[in-house]
Formats: C-alpha cells, structure tokens, sequence
C-alpha cells in the first residue's frame, strides 16, 4: 500500500505531472531552475504562504488548498498587471500521504494550466501543514500597477461581488452550514489575472483584497500619499451573501472582510467608460468612491452617511 | 513595551533594514516586486523551508535562524553556479515577537550583505516557526553545474571538511557537550558561492551536499546516467570531528550526514590541476573520487575494501 512516501518519491510524484514551457530551461529535478525572462520585460516576483487552520479551515480538500494556494499568488501578478509564467512550491506536510499530495496537485495543477504556469521548483518537507508559493510574472517596463499612482479626483472601482469569501469564513465560524456558492468563493477564488492585463493604461493604481477591502484601500491611500471616501452603499452584493446576511451585516463583511482576491483600482474620472469597456470581456466592475486630498479611508452608507465597521480587516497578528 | 507587532508594523520593521539594489525596480510593499535581469544573462530560482525542530534544533538563536534560511538558498544557486541577486522570504511564527525577529534579522542580513542580495518580497503568517526563502539569481546560458554532466572517468571532488554539521547534531542528539566549531557549522553553513562560479568551464557537474554525500552523489548519479566510486577514506576531516569522534564514526558522520551545504562536482581528471588553481582563492577541495560505468554510489575505505554506511541520508519523510 503505497499511502505514505519517501521525500524523493514525493519530488518524482510532483515531477511526473507538471506541465513545462518553453521559456524554462531546466525544471524539476536539478538544485535549482534555470529560466529564460523575454526580451524587454521586467520580471515579477511575489511570495505567499497559507498555513492550515489560519488560511484555510482544517478541514479543507486537499484540491481546494492546492488551488488556494496558487490563487492568492496569482492574485498578485494580477494587482500589478504582470504575466504570470513560473512558480515554486514548497510543501511542509506532517506525513508524506499520496492521497493528501495528488488531490493538492488536482487543484493547484488545474489552475496552473488556465494560466500557463509551470511548476519549476521547491521542496517538499516534515512539518505542520504549510504550503509556501513563489510566483514569477512578466511585464512590459513601466506598466505596472502599483499602489503609489492613485491621484486626488481618481474614481476607485471594485472587481466582482466582494465580501463573499468573509461571508463563508463567518458561516463556518459561526458553526452552521455554509452555502455553497459561498464556499466556493473563499476555498476557490478565482485571481483576476486578464483584468489586471486590461487595465494597462487605464488604472493609475491597483491592489488586491486579501485583508479586507478598507484595509487593502489603507495601503493604497499611505502609498499614494492621498485620501480615498468609500461608498460602501454601491458595493455590489451577490445573491448568495444576500441571502446569508441581513444588510448590516453584508456591509461589514464587504467592507472588512478579507480574503475576497477581488482587484480595488483607481482612474482617472474621464476614463470610467474606458474602464468599463477594459472590463467588460473579464469580470463586472464597480464604481465605489473617489480619491480625495488628505490621508486614511472614510466611507459612507447610501444616504451619504458616515460609516464605521464594527471590525477592522484581518490582521495575522493583532 | 513594543515586544509584539501588528503584521504591517512587522514588514514596515523588516523594510527599513534591506538594502537594495539598482536592479531592484521596486522592492517590498506593493502586491509584488519589479526586478531587471541583465540581458543575456538566465534567470536561477531555488526555493528552500526550514521548519522549527526539523531543520534546526529548537533553541537554535534566532541569528542563526535567520543565517541559515538563507544559507541553505544561496548554497543551491553555489551548486549551479550562479550569481546570487535577489531573494523572498516568507515567515510564519506562532507570535510576533520583535526581539525575535531582529535577531532573525541580524542573521539573515549579515549573509545577503555578503552576497549582495536584496530582499524584495514575501510575507508574514501566523503560524508554527517556519521559514521558506525563494533565491533569485543570475546564469550566463550554457554555463550552469547540472547534475547531469557526470561523465565516465570524471573525477569527483568535495569542498571543505563534510561531516561537521552532522557531528554537531549528533552530539546535539546525544544531549551531551556540542563543540563550537562543530555547531557554527551545523548554525551557519557557509555557502560555496565563489567556489561555484570559479567552477565554471572546469566542473562537468556539481550538487550541493544537504541530504548526505553518498545519496547527494546518487542524485548525481541518476541524472547523469552514471555511477561511482567513492573513497571514503579520501574525505577531509576537520580537527573538530576527529575530537569528537572515532574514526569510524567520523567516516559515517562524513559520508551520509546532511546539512554540510559544501559543494560536490566532477571534472575531467585532465583537468586536475585547473581544479585546485580554480577553487584556491576560495575553500579546500579534495578529489575523492571517480566516475564509473553503471549505476549507483559505492564507497571503499582507505584500503580499498567495500564500505557501507549503518545509516542512510537524512530523508524528511521516511
């Protein structure tokens, strides 16, 4: 019974199934990859890790953390608009156990594929369940969207229906059942890699939701030394979240939640049909504040009322 | 008291003490970093984890915590020759406790100020004591020490003295007195950096040793398509584990203990001299070796007969 595996057997395990690209010119197998960057293009680099328990509830499938842990790095190349093109892995697991390992590729190898990432290195070793992901991207020189460009008079838009993953995070907390469209938005996140590429030229800045979408906007503000008023009534709400939480609630979990991997950008006001046509053929946006002089993030309710969250986005170590 | 971070005051500490580099187009606090590989040059990616009570024992001193994860990194771009650049690190701990992380600091720092490595990325996770660093690194195409360039006739060559590292764990495991020399070792490997781009046109293949010098060398082996016959009793040893040991055990010790991070490569025996005039400006080197027909790692002591270890290379998950 072949259940558990030597750490070697686990390297050929992983070896066997990845997919390459022409640009890697040594893979797998060697003490390290050797890549070809194209001509021209700058690389991107951005490392993330999920740890069971504080990432992902333990009980988690094992495909679901593979693509979870691809998706949180991927939603980073797609905050700076970059190409996604390798990653390394490197998996701590208590015991090698070959059904844990292949359902894990299942997922992280499927969303490899729609991206055309390939797998090129990492290790695999004894430990408390840990997966550790290295992304590489491309981008053309000075397109990048960073979190400094957002400029007073800049409309902010939103990807997508967030506060859905929180949504589940709260159900699974609150120990009932957990809808499924919701769960399949925290354990599956889908990164907005294309959306990110359109927005070349479009957005002056852009950050993904990982802590909460007024935390992530914090970061923003601090970068571009600007201030940024949120109209947390114009956030769209998917049927799902609407159906789970009575207003109130689906406000906060929007507003603070985390782990949502949707895009928060900014641009210009004159551009906003030009962001919308930029969108459209990828995932739906919304116009959801501006950027103002000063510093910190203000938001108000749809009567224009002040709003402050009852908790703030999620911090590892507070 | 200041004793605890918040996760942002954690990277904002971490941030103020990097260097950079003109490369570096932009380092850590976006979504990811914006780097420049020279043209012409390849791009080298390894990516290693060391996990608390695993890979260092548990009152390992946060320095050499922090020296180490780097090590065992910039010991993989060594093994192929490459130029150290860049680097992520991802750091999971239970607490964030500052004098933690600066002694942490003060480690990992002083080896990427020896290398010229910035550190551009990554993140902080709560979670049990883990460290996983990608490296980045630069390759002239064509030049990099494989593992497959073994050939028949080939000798094989060590740096340094192996065995120390595994001497330290073996009195560490013991619960007796560790002696010093050995336990720098096993705390702060030195990585064979300059030694491995000095090998370029003189080594035909190179591994670093870290799971134990026979099964490394099988590893050779297997990608070469070779095998080889190594004397044991050729294996330099340090005057450190010649106090602490027999010569038996010396001998074990030497040829399957891990974590020595010294550097294992062939050369055409023709190119002997050219070896010792390569490595001289950097570490000892000693042949102890020679790469045969057929398959697989045998070992002879120093009169020639058969030897074989009592025990394996360290494997995570047997």
């Amino acid at each position: 019974m072949d259940s558990t595996l030597a750490e070697f057997d686990l390297i050929e395990r992983i070896r066997q199934r990845v997919a390459s690209r022409g640009d890697v010119v040594l893979g797998i197998g060697d003490d390290a990859a050797l890549l070809q960057v194209p001509a021209g293009m700058q690389l991107v680099v951005a490392m993330d890790t999920l740890n069971r328990g504080v990432h992902f509830p333990p009980e988690t499938a094992p495909a679901d953390i593979g693509w979870k842990a691809l998706a949180v790095n991927l939603s980073d190349l797609a905050a700076m608009g970059a190409l996604p093109a390798w990653c390394t892995l490197s998996l701590s697991l208590p015991d090698a156990d070959a059904g844990f390992v292949d359902g894990f590729l299942d997922g992280f190898l499927a969303l490899a594929a729609q991206h055309d990432v390939a797998l090129v290195g990492g290790d695999t070793t004894r430990g408390p369940l840990s997966v550790c992901v290295a992304i590489h991207g491309f981008i053309e020189p000075g397109t990048a969207l960073r979190r400094d460009g957002a400029r007073v008079g800049d409309e902010v838009w939103i990807s997508g229906t967030p506060g859905d993953a929180a949504g589940a995070l709260a159900q699974w907390q609150a120990g009932g059942a957990i809808d499924p469209a919701l769960r399949a938005r925290l354990d599956r996140p889908t990164p907005r890699v294309s959306l990110g590429r359109a927005l070349h030229g479009v957005a002056t800045s852009c950050i993904d939701i990982s802590d909460g979408l007024l935390a992530d906007l914090g970061h923003v503000c601090k970068a571009s030394a600007v201030g940024v008023l949120v109209d947390v009534g114009a956030l769209p709400v998917s049927q799902a979240l609407r159906n789970g939480f009575d207003a109130d609630a689906c406000r906060r979990l929007q507003a603070t939640g985390g782990d949502d991997y949707e895009l928060c950008f900014t641009a210009p006001a004159e551009r906003h049909a030009a962001v919308i046509e930029a969108a459209s053929a990828h995932v739906t946006v919304a116009c959801i504040g501006r950027i103002v002089e000063g510093a910190g993030v203000s938001a108000v309710d749809a009567h224009g009322v002040a709003w402050r969250p009852a908790m703030a986005g999620y911090r590892h170590f507070d």
